[in-house]
């Protein structure tokens, strides 16, 4: 039987599961992406606030994959699919494909306001966290030289806009990064006077999360030292202030954790229905309307799935997706005339950190908070990280890290 | 007794030993850095080759020195230093002294030849380190992805130039990245076929050991496929190009381990001796002839010391100049009328490392080569950190980044 040529567009959770799904004597497979690593997304925001080194949650694809005799990596940008003549052009190839995975992610969604994007700080990848992160160190150094007591307060203003699990945890993170890690590091100011805002449009942080847990995390927050406003949206962002419907903030760090949409690509795909977003409206098997070979998974997917229940872009559903990609891709290629399986999310919990010693969890009916959310959160990592090949070595490495404050992390480099 | 203030210019070996060595009730210390880190420069070709991150190297200066109260941090630039008005002139202060101490470091020198430095790379600092081990893993990713076999060759050829301990161990390090550690990651390409070039001009590699290890060090790195030019002067530099004494080579990344000049401020200070180098030729007991409340130590020093040794520009003799100033300034404010000592140089001996598993090492009449030199280098290293407050957990941390080659640091980012 002829190999069969898979083409998977992007290495995260989806693309890579995907990419680990396929046998060496018949398929041949290519992971395209941006960069050379996969990203352990959940944990950017601790090397955002230097609790984590960006090695510490990253890791080269070509050693996840390397002994996967059948599967090639190319480090190659897509910049358009063209579904008719089953090619895809990257920046530096044209490659053809027999099956397509498109898995290229999502980025930050500034819900049309797109001039906001200069003058604010997403965190989807690498380069945003570490921008994050110097940033805030900066921005101490210089309230550390400031000799006007009002550009000193300006610079230690802090705003995360965003009240889902990423701006909980950013915001948490960061308030224990001014008033925990820094302490006494300083002579002139009092890191833990900063003034951490986190903003949500809606009237609850954690939208997704039960009410019991929602309320816990605000007040944990605000003992942390966090601003909490609630019922508040942003109107416009500038440089160096952010305007609410309620007030005026001056800040110079605005970080935006509050919407996302699919890849730019999605939008090279002619005849392909895309929602407000731009993810793709797939298939009940995740396939694309009219184009049975091309598949889409994780967070540029749109999918209320077979049991009615939509998908939501986090990393195990990105994960499951690509694992049944590839499930399905097989046993079709296997000759046989079975239907293709339409595929159900597993939902397993959502959990989220408030700072380093509590959390909230929820798993099926059950709900959990305070330290033993917390540990849930550590053994779920552990699962996690220890999932790929030779990854116990890197997770004590992310526990020692963690551990310690991974003080290193605080490098401010060009 | 009135609080002397002592102004220490950099943060490196040389400033941060002699920062710790002012008690806290007579001295009040500031220490300015241009970054808001002190760097362990001996393993920054370990950063640069993807052996370890950048944070298993670098620690805040706010952190070493959190606990001592009387020395303030500032994150800043020095622009230029009066000497008769006692004053430093910084991007964003200007600061007064009763003593100075100059510790700022050397950086890359060229010979006169300035224009090079744009074809070539340095490594002096962390962004110099991340400079090369970008433009190298691109390298290797690029070589995968290129069509025609001139292209991938050119792409796999790297040069190093100088064959003193940096040069030596910057080679022996990309061979064994080469060869060793991205061993089975690519498919299109082989990247032990990676051609790495050696360039000294002298007869002999580490011109400062004795001849047995410099021979010894030669078939070590001619053993891990490094071409090695001894009597090879480097004549032109240009995009994509060296030229030597003997041929020409096509290449786009050239290292340059050749020479160190100090840093440019010391061109600022009016009257001063210097020599080719803009070193600063200092009195017997480091001070400025003509101004003895200015000290200078480290790099930027010139120095034959008063048992009529040349003072090398090692992090031994800085941090050994660093402490000696200290106590030289605490001596004289405590009104003693004791003449100053002059400084003598205590030479710990000199290592170099050769890939991971051997090195050579030389102290007091003593050879050592291979394993056991290799074993000194790490016990050396150990002390070296333990040496500084709370190190225990780095160091653990950076034998395990080590021990398991710290693939995550192969990391790319923009």
């Amino acid at each position: 039987m002829k190999q069969q040529r898979v083409l998977i567009l992007g290495g995260g959770f989806a693309g890579l599961e995907c990419a680990k799904g396929f046998p060496e004597d018949r398929f041949e497979v290519t992971l395209v992406d941006r960069w050379n690593h996969h990203l352990f997304q959940p944990l950017l925001y601790q090397v955002a606030t230097a609790g984590l080194a960006m090695t510490d949650i990253a890791q080269p694809l070509r050693s996840i994959l390397s002994h996967r005799k059948n599967v090639t990596t190319l480090m190659d940008e897509v910049r358009q699919i063209d579904l008719v003549a089953k090619k895809v052009h990257l920046k530096d190839h044209v490659l053809d494909y027999d099956y397509l995975v498109i898995a290229l992610g999502a980025k930050t969604g500034y819900f049309g306001h797109n001039e906001w994007a200069q003058h604010t700080l997403g965190l989807k990848s690498l380069d945003d966290a570490m921008a994050i992160r110097k940033k805030v160190l900066l921005a101490f150094e210089h309230a550390e030289s400031a000799n006007d007591p009002q550009e000193t307060a300006r610079l230690m203003t802090l705003v995360v806009v965003g009240g889902g699990p990423t701006g909980v945890e950013m915001a948490g993170s960061l308030a224990e990064l001014a008033s925990v890690v820094l302490k006494g590091d300083f002579r002139r100011i009092d890191p833990s006077s900063a003034k951490i805002h986190l903003i949500e449009s809606g009237p609850k942080l954690l939208p997704s999360f039960p009410a019991p847990l929602q309320d816990y995390t605000c007040r944990r927050l605000e003992s942390l030292g966090v601003t909490v406003h609630l019922d508040t949206r942003v109107t416009e962002v500038g440089a160096g202030y952010v305007v609410t419907s309620k007030e005026r903030i001056e800040s110079d760090i605005v970080i935006w954790a509050a919407g996302v949409e699919a890849s730019e690509v999605t939008r090279t795909l002619a005849g392909v229905p895309l929602d407000r977003g731009g993810r793709i409206q797939v298939q009940p098997d995740l396939s694309l309307p009219a184009h049975p070979e091309v598949f889409a998974a994780g967070d540029v997917v749109s999918l209320t799935d077979a049991k009615g229940v939509r998908v939501p872009g986090v990393s195990p559903a990105a994960m499951q997706m690509g694992r049944f990609i590839a499930k399905t891709i097989v046993n079709e290629a296997g000759g046989g005339a079975t239907a293709r399986e339409p595929f159900t999310y597993f939902d397993k919990g959502s959990m989220a950190t408030i700072g380093r010693s509590a959390a909230v969890a929820t798993v099926g009916g059950m709900h959990l908070r305070g330290l033993l959310a917390w540990l849930m959160w550590l053994f779920v990592h552990l699962l996690f990280l220890m999932g790929m090949r030779n990854r116990a070595t890197v997770f004590l490495q992310w526990v020692w890290s963690y551990v310690t404050w991974q003080r290193g992390a605080r490098i401010i480099q060009p």
